[in-house]
């Protein structure tokens, strides 16, 4: 079993510390924050694990062989640097950085270090996008015509990102690894109400083909919503991640063209199929458990995880790509 | 009470119709439509009411003071025309016409010729609209920060339109007549899939402060969703179309800008309130027939309709300035 | 085609008559009731029928082949009486009769005369009835478990009958359309707040087999509520009568005893079975619509109606047990 | 500080262990249980915690001040009793015993002793309680017509007891806590199908006025469903307890009696009132660590809980006469 540091013990580090620690025999070696506080509360959690307020202590340390770094993403870029300099494979934190040349170098440092480096796209792991994943890859839905999420709640405000970095990761990675098409280009809109950073965004992106994929990310939505609708040319699904059962439907709705008689403005060329709809049994597993595992096992098999560093590059350059849309109130920017 | 006539029987004109006659007297003189079939129904569930395949029989007759023209868009502007020049007052089917020219040379000819010109935005007279209004106009939900509307269905696909002038220009006219902040401009994105045409789009309309709209219309959607989300500095509102009961909720929830102490970036400068949701009765009355009962007031009256030629062209300006967008792939259309 | 005569023109009557008119030619000759005021209304809707408020003009008249009483219950005994001595096939609204002997002589009169008596149980013509039965007679269910529906909302109170009379009907008989085994006893429980008579009632019917079914009846609910379950030793089944789509789910899940090696009280003896859901297209057809045509058509064809006299008797039997049971607060009745 | 005794550390005990040791200082100072496995997680999680196989080590250690029975129902009454024979104070799991006879020597033995007995009804101490127990006791809905409740779903089958003993409990202290008229009798049905045991059962509780409370209770549900309607004369109250947000809504809703002109039977003498809807925000709090907090208080500060020994026999009462009347199919049972 790898050892396994991490750094920062904020808002998600506890989960990931939790995580790697459920492995078999755990694995976490050490922990850092700059925060004191927190540390005292993962010694008192984890009496074993040694803590400190010094990373570069955990980022040198040869008795660590992975680091998993859960910080803002400006600290990002430093600390994977470090580590893969130092021989740690990494887990980062998405979004994996908040530029895409960063991205681009550590993906290319980690390769030339033969290293592992994964970006936390946790919900790759759930078991709604995994059967979504097979009803699609098996062409149960067709060919795809849109991808249509909305995610939206009322805050948590980001003070070093707006909304389209804190929100929109998520979409962007689960649409990636679901539709092969390629992504072409990105139109981003959006305001800001609050604290001068975009809390309200809109992204469309453009693929190669007549795809389209839409995202409708908002910090000032009086309801929680998490739905996202896809439609094929045979079936079309609609996910909502907030109830508890049920949270796909497969609609075997669709539509085709036909040769109508012209009669009848409104069917012209057009029939509808309306059939049965049908909730898959979906696996009840926790995410980051799985993830965490996965890591693991990509590091000491040495397999290349699907969220690795070119993963979260991809989803890095689209996320810049709306940021200078949106300066553009819209306009086409090419990936 | 004066003698109105309708051209156009297909889909809607019958609700048209039934809705005129329901007033006091009834006031439907004549029907015309190119289809001789449908004017068997319009006779047999009218006996009364003279039939004619020649709309401009009805256009030229002495004895009608109102045409009700509820024919494809692409005929409103010669149809609305010759019944202004034949002194009729006008009620239209929205969108009022297909391009900003006709819709201007329409609003001026009305207006020179000191006729009544109405266009059939009929979701203003629900009793959710005028619930929303009065809550916007009295203040309860604060300086709007945004409109968020999504208006998806499994079509009906039209011949002669694409999705953003179909479905479109209800949601365009409701936030008109709701927010008084000016349109600037717009931005539209979307994909034709099944007929050459768009049949997934979404429209964004800048304002000339920070209110933001956002449009989401499609035709291959497998559920129907009737979803608007008002945010505002004081209050939220949504409002779902679909529900029975309860259509409209507002939320006593929001944000304030607040003097973090900077300990938790995810609470920094900014605070939320969480308070109780409220969902107000409203008006069940049939939307239509309050719509065509406020036409014969107008033109008994002379009234101004809210919702007349000036308010339908507000609305034609948008859609083409999105269909401009859309052309283009996103860039932004100033108004 | 049957000429028919309808008596009673209140709630349900124009009902009746807009079906029975949709047939091909139109079957209603005459339709009586007390009030002149609502036949002035038939006048005007349907100026060829014939109105009178004498009800034994069209009871009597050699024209009229089949009437249909829509009227009050405590009516329907003598008009079905009269209609069936005077040779008409009888079409009559639920519940049949407000007690057994008057319903068992006037199954017995029918039978004598050979002639067809309908009771008027429009659910059981419903997509979502019809598809449940088909499921539960292609044993897709299994063996029935319980039969557990609620119908719920604020009034409409009835001056002459209880809620159970009102609303129970319905389920009774859809009960007893889909459910083999034998009823056999009846346990009710309920309460009056407002008008003196039942508001509030809970139904237990018990089966000679271990079958159960429950009904839940209220005119004191602020939410209208139209759900019933079934369980079935292989699948379940949640009927919810109030959304547009999706109005039936069939559930893959199930219990089965297994041998639980006694560690974890939680599980001994039982496993459960958690697989998809499954939710059926149903047709959307008008209920009353398919009744009409098919009461005509038993007429025509002499077929004996599964929702003839006898079947509407079941429902009097339960209806007037569930009153003796409430009488004492509960307390089995045997059928 | 007081000390603190967890006898079983199965399905909940973990649950009142974390929430005693959450309070300042942790006050858990030993845990039993007949299998030595779980005694193991115990200690893993709480390395401080002292573990025994032997409960009757806590119930006469010198060291220990109250004891909290969290074992199956049958040994609830040999346990509570030697705690109270050596003088702990007692916080037992619900439901309180299987029998009126023990429940009530438990009762008088705690009192002799003048030491705490704190039955487990965990769902008094939700927001949702709280805040409806407000509303009732201010009046805001008026006089209570009647309590509705619905709880089933699929399994847990338990072995040693039925549906009613397993679900009912929550809803019967729930409804004692809420309503001040006084039960008078209990009425219930139900069957067996899996294991011997009811698990679908029906319990209909008369008042001394005209209150009714009715619960369902039902282990073969293919959904889940937690949904209690409570009738007012002024206001009526839906509690959807499975929804993350607004579980309560209070319906300005009811009929009121009124002098109908006879015309129209389905609105002689009475008339409803359609209001608003209200969803107040109620308290997210932990339901089980606000009452160990208060099981201590009250021990501490030498209170009597509300959910005392007296709350926990009046719901024994109920259920045993729940079972009584099962077993005569239906029979009323006087408490």
């Amino acid at each position: 079993m790898i050892s396994v540091g991490v750094i920062g013990y904020g808002y998600w580090g506890p989960n990931i510390v939790r995580n790697f620690q459920s492995l078999d025999l755990g694995c976490v070696k050490s922990v850092s924050d700059i925060n004191s506080k927190v540390l005292q509360k993962a010694k008192k959690a984890y009496p074993s694990i040694h803590t400190t307020t010094d990373c570069h202590e955990i980022l040198r340390s040869p008795e660590i062989d992975a680091v998993a770094v859960i910080t803002p993403v400006a600290t990002h870029y430093p600390l994977v640097k470090e580590a893969l300099e130092n021989g740690k494979h990494v887990f980062v934190e998405k979004p994996f950085t908040d530029n895409v040349s960063h991205a681009e170098e550590l993906v290319e440092l980690a390769d030339k270090k033969n290293l592992k480096l994964m970006v936390d796209h946790t919900f790759l792991f759930t078991g709604a996008v995994k059967k979504t994943k097979e009803l699609i890859d098996d062409g149960a839905l067709g060919a795809i015509y849109y991808y249509d999420s909305m995610r939206v709640n009322l805050g948590l405000f980001q003070t070093d990102v707006n909304v389209v970095w804190d929100l929109a990761p998520h979409d962007l990675s689960i649409m990636k690894h679901l539709i092969k098409a390629k992504p072409k280009a990105v139109v981003a809109t959006g305001e800001c109400h609050v604290n001068g950073k975009e809390d309200v965004a809109y992204i469309t992106v453009y693929f190669e083909d007549s795809v389209i994929a839409h995202f409708n990310v908002n910090w000032l939505s009086p309801v929680k919503i998490r739905m996202t609708l896809i439609g094929g040319e045979k079936k079309m699904l609609v996910w909502n991640d907030l109830v508890a059962d049920e949270k796909l439907r497969i609609y075997d709705k669709g539509v085709t063209k036909s040769n109508g008689d012209g009669q009848n403005v409104h069917e012209l060329l057009v029939s509808y199929r309306m059939g049965d709809v049908w909730s898959p049994r979906i696996d009840q597993i926790e995410a980051l458990g799985a993830e965490t595992k996965y890591f693991v096992d990509c590091v000491e098999n040495n397999k290349t995880p699907f969220n690795d560093g070119v993963a979260g590059l991809e989803v890095v350059k689209m996320l810049a790509a709306a940021d200078e849309s949106l300066s553009n109130k819209g306009g086409m920017v090419y990936l």
